[in-house]
């Protein structure tokens, strides 16, 4: 794109955003209209003060609309396959009926796009598919911020009729515990082979998963990956089950071969009738709902005292002290509690 | 006991505290006095103003004193045989010339005393032994206030001369958590056999492991050990490894063998000079002490928000909303928010 083009679509956008008001989008946001859906969520990213407000009601439109989606976990190391399992996957989806919607956190991305941009240029096919919105993760935020936004972007997307949501991040600090808070099934991406790969993924993750997918199962690597499937099975009948009742399954999958996507499909399908009979599958909503506005709540406060640039320069200074043994951790922590009483009063 | 030696015992203890200064008290745990030692615990526990006053001066004076052992924590369910092992182990520990105390964690227990008290009184030898103490957890408290206390009652036994201290919880709630960020070593117990003892443990517990040692094998338990025992080191070897690259091992240990205790206790030593080596044994306790700073003020910050009864109503009723879908998590939390913020004005 040019120069010239680049700015004649800013400008465009700018006018349609300019003469929009959360009515109208919302009754075209829920005929399935992907430019009204992109024009939602790039309000919901919007730090503009009078997009927000139009972005808050926006959601709460949408709001009795949403929830009637399966909501998809991805995460697994870089180098795992994720952008192709993701094409295959969502193909395969697609060629069943489904709607499929695409959203990704990743909040290390600095840069305005984030990683998913890359992938959806890898993307070929599904980018270029109808019943399909890929977007990529909003920017340059803090982990609180991307994970709001994401799950407001699921919102408009279930209000828009998308029936399979899917969530990748690419597993850096924080992001895959966040991912897991808000899908009803997580699902890790994994090289055959315990080795230096392992080194990427975070402990307690793999107990999070409620299915592993060992990638790349083909050729040469068919053995090793089915040698590794088994084992990951076995490992994971030592671990304690999910109160769900869920035992994790562990699959192996070849983007190239049709027949993976079925089966991680039914896996789904499984898993969605197993927790909707016996109630976890709400149940576990309710609880990610009841987090998320507790962690907000949390975050909120708490951000009064720990953006403060004075504050942070104590915290500093304790800190060391606490480290070089010269303090407790709870006398540092109480004094800086106090200090900040004082300014207060 | 008899109620009036009860009341005399309160009595004399009473009397000694009255006389009691941060100063002397130092100076007599310094020399390992096990009576100066209790005292100084029980004023951490203390919820007097002046008593409060004196032990954080206490904890202060012994804080250049501490810092000297190897602080280990040990978990399992119910009916792994944990006071079993401890007896084991500590007597074990002694025999090799070691000072040891025993602290625990238990913040589900509202009565005074705590769950080891209970283990005390089956830990028969042990609690007759020399160079040992023993001490029940603090009782009917938040787990942030039980985890000041214990972190504190470390600090006192140490100056006090015990090179190896052993938390232990009882595992519920997030005790094991907060065990794993107070201990150089975590260890959890384990029944052979992967069933329905697996239900007691909570996920994420075991990848936390620094070792998993596998109880009760002795008679005709002894084959299904081991095999549980191949099983899951095998499985360890699935998971990511520890940033400190330790791999986290599986042992046997028969109580009535001293043979395991003798494994056990090599473990750990191996464990603690790959750690020394790679100076990543003091960067853990660095990197613990910030957590329990951090924690400590977080706690304190929030306490003013949700300690509070109105806000726990309106905390209450937006949940309510959040979960029946009427308004987002995120909408409820900024409500609750902006209220509080209101009201402060």
């Amino acid at each position: 794109m040019k120069e010239s083009q680049i700015d004649n679509w800013i400008q465009k956008r700018n006018n349609r955003r300019k003469n929009i008001n959360a009515e109208d989008l919302t009754t075209q946001i829920l005929t399935g209209d992907i430019a009204a859906l992109a024009t939602g969520i790039t309000l919901l990213e919007s730090t503009t003060l009078s997009d927000k407000v139009i972005a808050r009601k926006l959601v709460d439109l949408c709001l009795p609309h949403a929830g009637k989606s399966v909501r998809l976990g991805i995460t697994g190391v870089p180098g795992v396959g994720k952008s192709t399992f993701i094409e295959s996957f969502g193909l395969y989806l697609l060629s069943q009926g489904k709607k499929l919607a695409v959203l990704a956190i990743d909040p290390s991305s600095a840069k305005s796009g984030g990683s998913i941009l890359g992938d959806k240029t890898r993307m070929n096919e599904l980018s270029i598919a109808e019943n399909v919105f890929i977007r990529p993760s909003p920017a340059g935020d803090s982990l609180g911020g991307v994970a709001r936004k994401t799950r407001e972007a699921i919102l408009l997307c279930e209000a828009a009729g998308y029936d399979f949501i899917v969530i990748e991040t690419v597993g850096v600090g924080q992001s895959e515990t966040a991912v897991h808070s808000m899908v009803d099934f997580f699902l890790l991406l994994m090289l055959s082979g315990a080795g230096d790969e392992l080194q990427g993924i975070k402990r307690g993750i793999m107990e999070m998963a409620d299915a592993l997918v060992i990638t790349k199962a083909d050729g040469e690597n068919v053995r090793k990956a089915n040698q590794a499937r088994q084992e990951y099975q076995n490992a994971l009948h030592l671990f304690p089950p999910n109160k769900n009742g869920w035992i994790p399954k562990v699959l192996t999958c070849s983007a190239y071969l049709n027949n993976s996507m079925d089966l991680i499909f039914k896996l789904i399908e499984k898993y969605e009738l197993h927790t909707k009979e016996n109630q976890s599958f709400h149940q576990r909503r309710q609880e990610q709902d009841k987090f998320w506005m507790h962690e907000t709540l949390k975050e909120l406060i708490l951000s009064d005292f720990f953006e403060n640039k004075t504050q942070q320069k104590a915290i500093q200074e304790l800190e060391q002290k606490v480290t070089r043994g010269e303090m407790t951790s709870f006398d540092a922590a109480e004094k800086l509690y106090s200090d900040y009483k004082q300014k207060l009063k």
